[in-house]
């Protein structure tokens, strides 16, 4: 393990240390997403996920990554279908409850079944379902690449943020 | 192509339309980071990233992705070096410099050799090193994967985000 100090005096960072890491990581924003899809047996699962990211637009594709522990995990095969949420601050509870424990993620009047059955979460600020087009593990981990089919946008809100371990939204730089 | 209306009425979205699907990921708000390797001919390389994620903790790894047309793809290759920058409302132009023309990208002092002679940006707010563990591409497009080894902390600040097109930062929900 090297412990490196940066060019202008920064604190050294161990970055095999779990704190270390998370703690970098938190000086890095993410934008609030949820994922839901259904599993083999066709029950709805799906997960609040900061890991959200445009991979490209033609064809729209997007990638996420979770952990292959989660319950959502068995639904991520090539050729099943995944619906993307973005979430707005009106949503939070959205995010809140897709984050507590997986047997009450769809309890309540949240969600309705959407294209190909899918749970699609109400007062998002957007949503898309698409077609789970790659898998790939990672260590207990997996990064899922995802092709975009179709969509609709909802009410207008302002974007969902995860930062320092709060939900946040963007804010002008100069205010 | 289907266009499908939401169970709330919302406006439909033809998501294989390149504005479309943009207009959805513009509700997504993304913490703003900064790529940098060597390519193949020892040549500082490097991006504004929007897609930077955490892929996992032990061992520490994230994820980004990129065009394979980018200045940038030639340094891509499994067990090269990378460091991926943090940044802050104060390191807003690394962000801007490192989204210019590639040729300008490393004019100037905005940046120091560090470990494996990568380039370490200044004014940053924390920065890792790591090694290309994965690359898949997409289409035109590629997700990295990189395992962290090494980094450092930089002064504190704000995060830099990137949203509607502009930069800001997070801020209180009911603020």
């Amino acid at each position: 393990m090297n412990q490196i100090t940066g060019p202008t005096g920064e604190e050294p960072l161990a970055v095999d240390d779990l704190d270390a890491f998370k703690q970098a990581f938190r000086r890095h924003a993410a934008g609030v997403a949820a994922v839901t899809s259904l599993d083999p047996q066709g029950k709805p699962v799906g997960f609040t996920a900061t890991s959200l990211a445009s991979l490209a637009a033609v064809p729209p594709m997007a990638t996420f990554n979770m952990s292959q522990v989660a319950s959502a995990y068995p639904a991520m095969t090539v050729g099943n279908h995944v619906a993307i949420h973005m979430l707005g601050p009106r949503s939070r509870h959205i995010a809140e409850k897709l984050a507590a424990d997986h047997d009450v993620r769809f309890a309540g009047d949240h969600w309705t079944p959407g294209p190909h059955g899918l749970p699609i979460l109400s007062d998002v600020t957007a949503w898309m379902v698409g077609t789970v087009l790659e898998v790939h593990p990672v260590h207990n981990n997996a990064v899922i690449v995802v092709q975009i089919e179709t969509g609709a946008l909802g009410p207008e809100d302002e974007a969902l943020l995860y930062h320092e371990r709060s939900y946040m939204k963007p804010g002008a730089i100069d205010a």
